[in-house]
């Protein structure tokens, strides 16, 4: 029996094999050191936990609103309108999905349209390397991406000329990701304010329709000196910025699914209409008795979370000092998320301690798991230039850190 | 800034609106009956709950393996095997979804194309009046659906014949519900091998990608003496049945959100694997700290099901019997799930309280709510002879439901 072309196209991520092959390998007691988690290590903070419990224990066990409770959803809206600066967000402005990357399969699903015979499809404007999935999840919803290669020397951000650049009258999304994921990096204020005198341009003229999805997941991790700031807060082109979040990387929840969008203004308003009905035919409301854990979140865990960011502020002082000592690792500077992502291509052309050829990120990545149990992930999947990069997570202990530098160290002397 | 046609193209359900003013009016203090949930009235029973809190209080807050986490899933795949009797299924064939209804979206999604120019769309045989999403999800996957009319003479079942001229070169699906939502009937054993066997030789013949989806959601809810029969038990098509099944009803946890689904032989593993490409770039796992819960339901509840279903029998009893005393309702009597489906189209034509001219089942619901505060759900969005049918869930006490059909009654009587 058939399968759909659409499922039959996602291509398995050449991420996760290396991911198993560590797996597997710690499942056999053998000492690996992984670097690849895309989640802190923290548990969750304590006080989150009884929220749920509690709700549990009253009985709120039945089925919700769609896009989730009046309470909470006015919770999010108060956090975005005070720490973001969004203007105009009321509760019906906000809708509550089953993590961020559903958030943004729902949001994808309302802006594209189906590939039609004729009809050129709409674009999705991406700045690469980036997360793995912005760009299959929006060809799911029938969008062409667009990548915008962006290097290491400008910390993997997007430029107005850049961006200007790709824009056209074909032009439904520009997707930004500050703090990012694989990069480490952020945008500033002012590069933000650059980048949305284009978009507000761009939609005064050839793209009409143009929105900002701007993935925020990441903002409670900074410790670069970058002030975290959301595009979306800027008047000009608030209306048209769908801002993503979620409390899995803040306050160490991944495994609660708990994504967010807020939007602004009239057309906000119209467009969260449209994801309830679309999230509503798909999955409805996120389990029940976890929302009121996200209002004590939001509005209890400051301190939580400033303990977390201080750990990660460490570790990135601490993996990236131990980078700038290894030979041919080129790395940007982490000032927020959880990731170290080095150019490690001047190795490429050399041979393992197995003997057999590094040609590419992928062969670097088994190469250092076979030879010394460090489990990296290769860049391959996230675009661009990130073929001649890794991805390292340092959501572990600084000890983990120390000890996988130094085998990380000693692989590469290893290389002839 | 536009949104995409799938979107725009979702109609709200017309159900929702009566709902919605029933709400209010509770809201405003005036005692209606709601006879319009699709959910038991049970909490979840204490020791599923427990079982949730153990694991979130032990830190299982991370993410986890899309489909499930292996112990659970076998939990699952033993379940199918000791109480369904399906043959040939493992873990590995087990996924677990956030509801049933997102689990048959993941489904379709992975058997129906994208509509593309000159191919004929794969079509999906639905027996109506059925759920109102299995249209909806079907066809925002790409399916056109093949409606087969039943009526109220035959419980609501299609028999042999229709199935049969209902398939083609093009259908990729047999839609099946029982016990069914919203006719509150099942199918006997014998009837569902004479299914089997008209699709059996369809698969030979005309239509060898041909699948069944049944949807058990309502399995443990039975009490007409018809044993709930899975299809899917049946070797002779068992490899090309996908059961869907959750926790929502049986164990009145409709707002956890656990959905599960059941494949078999070397297809169903490579369906599985599909099903978790899909999922995976869509929500991934469910809330990690629950998937404990579904093992203590599956492996030790029994007792606490039998209480509720014992209580749904009785009040099965009492609402049909007391259906039968009220002029112009002709309904079947209900053997599994919880809901009476009758036919009031005798009052078609007449006038309300108000004056109002009642045309259809809406109409009727509308005057019932607004002079006798007596919610149910009219059956237009249902399908097929539907619009001449209300649903009444009756997940509710047995006084309100004397109360209720005493309020319906005096409804009927001033109908002029």
């Amino acid at each position: 029996m058939k399968l759909s072309h659409r499922v039959s196209g996602l291509k398995a991520s050449s991420t996760i094999a290396v991911m198993n092959r560590a797996k597997e390998l710690a499942r056999q007691g053998v000492d690996v050191l992984s670097f690849a988690a895309g989640e802190p290590d923290f548990d969750t903070p304590q006080r989150i936990k009884q929220g749920a419990i509690d709700a549990l224990l009253a009985g709120q066990t039945k089925y919700m609103a769609t896009m989730g409770d009046p309470d909470t959803r006015k919770a999010i809206a108060e956090k975005a309108t005070r720490e973001n600066g969004i203007p105009g967000v009321t509760a019906d402005h906000v809708g509550i999905s089953a993590g961020g990357k559903h958030a943004l399969y729902v949001i994808y699903q309302c802006l594209f349209d189906a590939p039609e015979a004729g009809v050129a499809p709409g674009e999705m404007v991406l700045p690469v390397p980036a997360w793995v999935s912005y760009a299959p999840l929006a060809e799911l919803a029938g969008a062409k991406v667009i990548e915008v290669p962006t290097t290491v020397e400008t910390s993997f951000k997007v430029n107005p000329e850049q961006l200007r650049a790709a824009i056209n009258p074909r032009t439904r999304v520009v997707m930004l990701n500050s703090p990012s994921n694989p990069c480490g990096t952020m945008y500033s204020e002012q590069e933000l304010r650059e980048l949305a005198a284009v978009i507000a341009q761009a939609a005064k003229t050839l793209a009409p329709d143009i929105v900002v999805i701007s993935d925020e997941i990441y903002e409670k991790i900074t410790y670069g000196g970058i002030p975290h700031f959301s595009i979306g807060s800027i008047p000009e082109i608030a209306e048209r910025v769908i801002t993503v979040n979620g409390l899995s990387k803040a306050y160490a929840m991944t495994g609660w699914r708990i994504g967010y969008t807020t939007t602004s203004g009239a057309w906000g308003l119209r467009f969260m209409k449209a994801m309830a009905t679309m999230q509503g035919q798909m999955t409805t409301n996120i389990t029940a008795f976890v929302y009121p854990a996200i209002g004590v979140a939001l509005r209890e865990c400051a301190d939580e979370v400033e303990v977390m960011r201080k750990a990660f502020a460490r570790r990135a002082e601490l993996i990236y000092s131990l980078s700038l000592k290894i030979p041919g690792l080129k790395a940007a500077q982490p000032t927020g998320a959880f990731y170290l992502f080095p150019d490690v291509s001047a190795h490429f052309g050399k041979s393992g301690p197995d003997g057999k050829k590094i040609a590419s990120a992928l062969d670097f990545c088994e190469s250092l798991l076979a030879s010394q149990r460090v489990a990296c992930v290769p860049g391959e999947d996230f675009g661009g230039c990130g073929k001649k990069h890794i991805r390292m997570s340092f959501a572990c202990s600084e000890k983990q850190i120390e000890q996988g530098m130094a085998r990380l160290s000693e692989f590469v002397a290893s290389l002839k």
